[in-house]
């Protein structure tokens, strides 16, 4: 146990003395255990609350019998161990090495039902205090500090365990250890059974990126076609109205949109971004070629490495960027986009609006999809990152650099699975903007899916979402929340309906993400003053079947500064003009849900026409927040 | 403690002394505690482990010293009592009379954490045996069962004690008691502690209806009009294709849609079934005549009772209706549908079409959004009844009904709050049709904002929906659940994609709530032939970017039969033609989710124009299962 010494782990007061020793001890209560790597306590092995030297021998004979019972074997040198009985409350401290995340804590209720109970949390070896409090406040048993039924449990003993193993996890070759339990009291957190298991780690080398992914002056574009079918044209397509100079590159191609087409690398001037979109065969030899030529930036668009099973050139690409020291984006990627240079190096078919979101996609699907939905609503990119299959270029490199970026002022990630887990937490805890993060693969049929589509280990759900949530992300329940919660980012929210039922299907959607907005008396008499009497008198506030688009508005005059967002409900009733309704809506903070098909076609129409965001469910409306 | 041993609970040996005397007992280990009604063990008044009657004696001599330090009172009434130290697993079995459910039982994890871990369910004091299992496995303490780390504990003494309990709790006059805890190990379950509180129980009387609200041959519609903005014109409209005989009552009127419209109660004939869509100064008075007629069915769409402070005009309906041995339903309700005579007694504006969903409302407007997308969908009804107030005719009342009625297959409600919990769960219990639930008031804003809608207090939502579940509902999470779920209920599903992040979403999706189908070799040989080599050799079934329609084909013959469901993904791709994607799907087994708004225009007219369900979001698509 040198190393529970060497960090500084308090433990019990104890003694071991040998089995055919007369037993002595100094602290009372104490407890007396058999020392053998045996499930002690199912097989009468440890016998607790001695008061006495007297009784510590009598214990051994009970144990010693206990032991037979069981044809446990001892002899001569089989060491009793006598440990002084802290009392408290069990935790479990817990370490494991992984793949994705290297070392990782484990936090949580202790004793021996941890299996069953699953009061758990994770907490990373670089995490600082701030973090390890969040992390612990993730548990039940953390209700128990500061204080539980008249005693203040010692949460800061607790942090200093943590911290120190934090340490000893990063410095020692351990691949595994547990603390269960660790009891804490009103003095102090004590590790009363303590396992290590030694061994090396596979720690992966992670290499930072030394220049920046968006510094986009003169782009060449491999496979730039005139073939509609092919991504080659698309590309060269949307890169057209871009500030940067534009080289398309085809060596069977004269012209294209009225541009020469280079038929060479040697035609071409000094390039820092290459976006290559040629047959797989093609693409190492033309990133060497590039390379040489001092090009810094690649995005691979074509497919073919990994993803189709060829392992060794995505090993080559990667192997390339460190040779080089470049940045490989893809392969198997939609492309980037840098809204700086109005710089469209993407094949997606939307429209893309220029705006302040940064973001990154694992799934050039998913990115798809919601870039056609920003396109809908106008909602605008700063920078797009599609990652495909990070054979170089990574999450943790993504985040850094849009850091780095001033248009981009908040950060969506679509996760899949991830490598360098380290790094991607400290990407995140560094990052001085907001980062929203969706991640696919929670069960087991998902994280099987995502293995089989990206190649990466999707890895313990519930652990990336703790760790990164510690490290600062916010997570989100849908892909759409990703470009809408940094829009929105609404934390008091009132509603305003027309019948009682779905207002109040939607007051438990929205108080699992936002707060629903407590009205004064003050509004109160406003209110009344333009309402039935039947109104809720809550918010809520239903203004009862009968409301026309004149008691909205009333409504809404009087509410508007009180909430960072209203939600408009409009259901079908008897006196329902739903066009006026949505046409009285003045502000970007009303958001009409139209709960109803075949009744609400002209409202709806209207809404689409003038691109203004409506929902026509419930649950998809909370998506926005 | 007369109860516990009239119930046969068993509990530890045990003997009480005087403090005075000298202790001596004659099964050990045992306890020693203080008798007296404190939280003992934070004071140092229990000793645990005590081995023979010395150490009995001086335990003692602690416990008196604790007790001081404390200012804790004793005299020499104060007893010890010595208990048999029973080890095992520490459980609660906790009992409190509520308003909505009268006795219900908690079960679950015991000890001193149990408000923090609250790892608990509820049992009905009505539930048999299977429910009783139902419910313990919901808590993760039931994992001890039937064997953990090598030992067996003995569930069935557990179920013994419930069993006992629910008896007790049913006969007894106790509004409130624990125990805590219920050791339970390989021999048997004993209380150790045990608190009951005595008192009356206010109990509700539920009177079950003697006879159909679904008896409709003679229909008085009273208040139906010619104005068309009154609810009495729609509902006057609205019934007129059904085969029953239909009776307009307005004393202003002579005659509607070619109708005579009759002036006055005496006019009419033998009625049945009465529509009151009067001012509510009319109402009560109807009601009466009417019922001395001989009307047994009374549907009052007037509001302005209890949602309007009404509370004596309401009494006075339930007061009617036990006179008379009358069903009133509502009053502020949406109406009744009564598909085998086509009879449609609501104002709801969407078409209903005929079919095999009973559906049980607590709001109108949810009901109107439900029938306005059914009528979308073309989901047809068996028969619909919107609850209104519930003034007399409720929940209990209205399952037990659809239980009778041969053409509803399934039963599906919405529920807010509910009176009579215990009638509530014995219908649910007694159905012989599966019962879908969604139920609103999960937050405690929601609660308040159900609470002024509908005057019902909506009760703590685990109790609900735990105790409901048991009774044999199936919980659904979204309203529209509650006409899909009928349709559909998928235990096995296919996803066929052409993107795999969005197929890793809906497969995270789709765990929740049903199984992603295991494919076999065979299938993946015969998917192999038709599929480019790098498709993802799992379900989700990922067919690749550039699939066409005809590979979309080609999969879904070889997976068809494989599946009660299947969703096909389809993404903006460059290759993809949506519009002869949707165009091969021929079963209604196949689910198309189009995820992309833009560029979807001509697939979505298409499929809307032929009446086919299809989502634009993966998370509206599994609202389905």
């Amino acid at each position: 146990m040198n190393l529970i010494q060497k960090y500084k782990i308090p433990t019990p007061k104890e003694k071991r003395i040998k089995i055919n020793e007369t037993l002595g001890f100094d602290i009372f209560p104490c407890v007396l255990k058999i020392d053998l790597p045996i499930h002690k306590s199912e097989v009468g092995g440890v016998i607790t609350n001695i008061l006495n030297n007297d009784e510590l021998n009598k214990a051994k004979d009970i144990i010693l019998d206990n032991l037979k019972k069981h044809n446990i074997e001892v002899n001569e040198n089989t060491n009793f161990l006598i440990q002084e009985e802290v009392k408290g409350i069990e935790l479990i401290i817990g370490g494991k090495f992984n793949e994705i995340f290297e070392e990782v804590l484990i936090f949580g209720k202790g004793g021996i039902l941890v299996e069953i109970e699953k009061d758990i949390t994770y907490i990373d070896t670089n995490a600082n205090e701030e973090e390890i409090i969040k992390a612990i406040k993730k548990t039940k048993i953390s209700k128990i500090f500061p204080e539980f039924r008249g005693k203040k449990y010692n949460l800061k003993a607790v942090i200093d365990v943590i911290k120190n193993l934090q340490l000893m996890f990063n410095n020692e070759e351990i691949t595994e250890f547990d603390i269960n339990p660790l009891i804490v009291n009103e003095k102090g957190a004590y590790a009363v059974d303590i396992r290590i298991k030694e061994g090396k780690k596979n720690k992966k080398i992670f290499y930072p990126k030394t220049h920046s992914i968006f510094q986009n002056e003169n782009i060449a574009i491999f496979g730039a076609t005139d073939k509609k079918e092919k991504v080659g044209y698309a590309i060269a397509k949307n890169s057209l109205n871009s500030s940067a100079n534009i080289y398309f590159v085809n060596p069977h191609l004269n012209t294209l949109f009225n541009k020469k087409v280079h038929h060479s690398i040697d035609e071409l001037p000094h390039i820092d971004t290459s976006v290559i979109a040629i047959p797989t065969q093609f693409v190492l030899e033309t990133v060497e070629k590039m390379a040489k030529k001092g090009c810094k930036n690649f995005v691979i668009i074509s497919a073919g490495f990994k993803e189709a099973g060829n392992i060794e050139g995505e090993k080559k690409l990667k192997e390339l960027a460190l040779k080089y020291e470049l940045n490989i984006v893809g392969p198997n990627c939609l492309g980037i986009y840098n809204g700086d240079k109005n710089l469209n190096l993407t094949f997606a078919k939307s429209s893309v609006f220029k705006g302040d979101i940064g973001i990154i996609s694992q799934s050039g699907a998913v990115l798809t999809a919601i870039m056609d939905k920003a396109a809908a609503y106008k909602i605008g990119f700063s920078h797009i990152i599609s990652m495909g299959n990070m054979a170089d270029f990574n999450f943790a490199n993504a985040i850094n650099e849009l850091n780095n970026q001033k248009s981009c002022k908040t950060i969506s990630i679509y996760a899949e699975g991830i490598q360098y887990g380290k790094e991607f937490l400290k990407a995140i805890r560094n990052s001085k903007k907001e980062i929203f993060v969706f991640k696919a693969g929670k069960s087991e049929a998902a994280k099987k899916a995502a293995f089989s589509h990206t190649g990466n280990l999707a890895g313990n759900f519930e652990m990336f979402k703790i760790l990164s949530e510690n490290a600062g992300a916010i997570f989100k329940d849908s892909v759409e929340s990703l470009i809408f919660s940094p829009k929105f980012s609404a934390k008091e929210i009132i509603i305003v309906t027309n019948a009682g039922g779905p207002g109040t299907i939607l007051t438990d959607l929205v108080s699992q993400k936002a707060k629903i907005k407590k009205l004064d008396s003050k509004t109160f008499e406003k209110l009344n003053k333009v309402l039935p009497p039947t109104w809720s008198h809550n918010n809520p506030i239903d203004i009862i079947g009968d409301a026309t688009s004149k008691r909205y508005k009333d409504t809404l005059e009087i509410v508007k500064d009180l909430a960072d967002l209203i939600f408009i409900i409009i259901t079908p009733q008897f006196m329902t003009d739903a066009l006026s309704v949505v046409k009285i809506l003045d502000s970007d903070k009303y958001i009409p849900i139209l709960l109803g098909n075949e009744s609400f076609t002209e409202a709806i129409e209207y809404l689409q026409k003038e691109n203004k965001l409506f929902f026509t469910s419930l649950e998809e409306a909370v998506k926005i927040l």
